[in-house]
């Protein structure tokens, strides 16, 4: 397959083959990332820039490894402090980014639409790591890659997203990608951390938890986004995790063999509770190991536009 | 040719058959960037340390492209929470770094005469990445190159260097180069912005724009460093943009086709107008690839002291 | 020599042989670092993560350096800003890093042990870059290997430890190494900045200078870990200074050629005087560039268990 697209901003964007089409070629990788050597020279003599307008160690360094294990050169570039960005508008910020050759601008910004503005500007490839509350779609695909590894589809598999669903772009791009991959999805979280728009989306939508999770295949925990959180509604965390901290009770409601996820870094006691962390059902470490080698298979796809051999 | 030289601390060391020399090296990296591949093995194993005790991601960024597209290793070291130079003198962290063996030091610092003080003292390449208000030799060198790009030549050409002249190191490298090259230099800018040294420089000096801009081949715009202004007499932001800022209606008095330059980041609307630094004959962008190409001739040149084969 | 241990935390953990194979191993590497081409394929692939949460520009550049030139990749990860640590338990940092395929985590933290809890929880090698007061083993080897490099041994020379012991893992992981490796440790400070346990330790302890200088071999001054001191008794420096800084006249009471060790950066005229810290048998720059060597020998040996060919 020749990859079409220039830009990953949304995942709305890929059909279900794509998506299929990433999952097949991170598990190329994800072989890869189990040798000793891992790294294949692939994209050697590339240029990845990271542009992380947001603050995200963990987001950024699963990108610069993926780059730098397809053996391309990676160039980090920070917000504050950066005379790149500062007086500057983001439309030149990315022309001069241009101007040194890039191959693809993996861009975080707290802005909705701040990668597809770029992308509509620039030559290289711009992949969207979380814009605003917007979407993020490498977490959706890392996420579904995931399950994808446990069940071989998703095709007719209940997931609950539970939490703030309201400003979450991981919700958004989860819901997203797993109904378009045949998964039914559920919502659970506080009236106040709901959508107004939610009645719009191709979701059951409950807001307690002990009826939420009853025959779900996968609960997909959200981060509270302290910091994105506006609404002076907002419960306090022990409210919080009174009623919506995912325990070992609620499992026991759910489907045999009920997957856990959540994309990290968990507040334990606050979002899941640390024995549904740590139990053998918890996917959140395959997420990180399924990161690397996801971002590996997209840029690997965006920038050569071709299929491993 | 041999190059003779260790350092680069100001472009009054270069011949101008060296600075020629260095713009056809920079011209065959410019090559290597237009490519998929923008790598060459000649650097691998090399060392390069960006040690910008003042903040540029700019130029850092610049000067770390160019670095790995050599294959070199490089390591930054920042001035702020450094424990190698805090409570350290310039002279130790030098020594230590060079008991780390490095290929080459790029610095950039606050102090004039930094870069020449560790170049005395270090047997690595030292390269001078802007230096207080002395000297900022590889931003005149790509600048030049650039307008070689278009013209292959400067000579017999006018140039006009328009702003903050007295804060300017790009101004004083820039000055000294091009009349080096056999262009001739004006400037012009506010009274209190005019070095007092101005007088016993090879230019013409002018105070009113819509004077100086008269038959000039290329108007090259200075940034407002706003951070190094020492004097109250200096003009505000917009009494300076309403007499300095370029406009197109300026560059009616110029020769038809002149040439736009800015070091950047560019205050659109301050120093320059929208519409001059998005018009044809802007080469604010072809500065920034310049700007990497002519950093790897000037890494390639210190380190080996070859030519490129 | 197939290397035993998957993990360096202390010095203790190592044999008097196991020491010497580590400084044979860098004796190979520092001749790599002699070479322009200061590089070896024998890391390629590997990842080494290093994660100071206590900065340290000179220990974490000499590290990264060290695995550049072994040709790994290496990601760095800070605490301050870091949404991979922030709100997370140094165990599930942990157990995020492993789930993205490390080789090495090379960990600097200001708690005691924090080395150990990661090296029983992680797969891979956790190198301790120091931890609280506790252990410094890379700085003790370093500061031995260039001992070595001097004498051949150290057996039967008797090695004075200047300063602040108490404050000191330095001292700490030095008096275990040195002692291990058959020399005589003597310790001189103030009182107050001397240990409480000091009795039980297998040195000799003075609190004058001009006395515990006397017929020793080498000096070994430490930083002033200004920011570490707890105690209200601790003297203020130039008070230090007087008794303690070590200059020219103390060493003429210890043996002719007597060495000079600083872990640095240097505080000239409060622990050692500048004629000294720059004299003939100063080792300070010495112990830089052992520093990288012996990092590179320890990363290669942690890392692939095995001996260079």
């Amino acid at each position: 397959m020749e990859w079409p697209h220039k830009d990953l901003l949304d995942v709305g964007q890929l059909s279900r083959e794509e998506a299929e089409h990433v999952f097949r070629t991170g598990r190329y990788f994800q072989e890869i990332n189990a040798r000793p050597v891992k790294k294949v020279p692939t994209l050697k003599g590339r240029t990845v820039v990271l542009f992380f307008a947001e603050p995200s160690t963990r987001t950024k360094t699963s990108f610069d490894m993926a780059a730098k294990r397809l053996s391309a050169d990676t160039f980090s570039l920070a917000k504050s402090g950066s005379s790149l960005t500062k007086g500057e508008s983001l439309k030149d910020t990315a022309w001069t980014l241009q101007a040194m050759s890039l191959d693809a601008l993996v861009i975080r910004h707290q802005a909705s639409g701040a990668a597809q503005y770029l992308a509509e500007r620039l030559e290289c490839s711009v992949i969207n790591a979380g814009d605003g509350w917007h979407a993020h779609p490498t977490q959706a695909l890392l996420d579904a890659f995931t399950l994808y590894q446990e069940w071989g589809s998703v095709q007719g598999k209940t997931i609950l997203i539970l939490g703030d669903i309201a400003h979450s772009r991981v919700a958004r791009s989860n819901v997203q990608l797993l109904t378009m991959l045949g998964a039914k999805v559920r919502l659970c979280g506080p009236r106040t951390l709901m959508p107004s728009a939610v009645g719009g989306w191709p979701v059951e939508v409950g807001y307690n938890l002990d009826e939420a999770v009853r025959g779900v295949d996968a609960v997909m925990c959200l981060r509270l986004q302290l910091e994105r959180q506006t609404s002076c509604l907002f419960p306090d965390g022990r409210e919080y995790a009174r009623s919506y901290c995912l325990g070992m009770r609620h499992l026991e409601r759910a489907n045999a063999g009920a997957k856990i996820l959540h994309p990290g870094p968990i507040n334990r006691g606050l979002e899941i509770s640390s024995d549904v962390a740590d139990c053998p059902d918890s996917l959140i470490l395959d997420q990180v190991a399924s990161g690397v080698a996801v971002r590996m298979a997209l840029l690997f796809l965006y920038v050569t536009r071709k299929e491993v051999e």
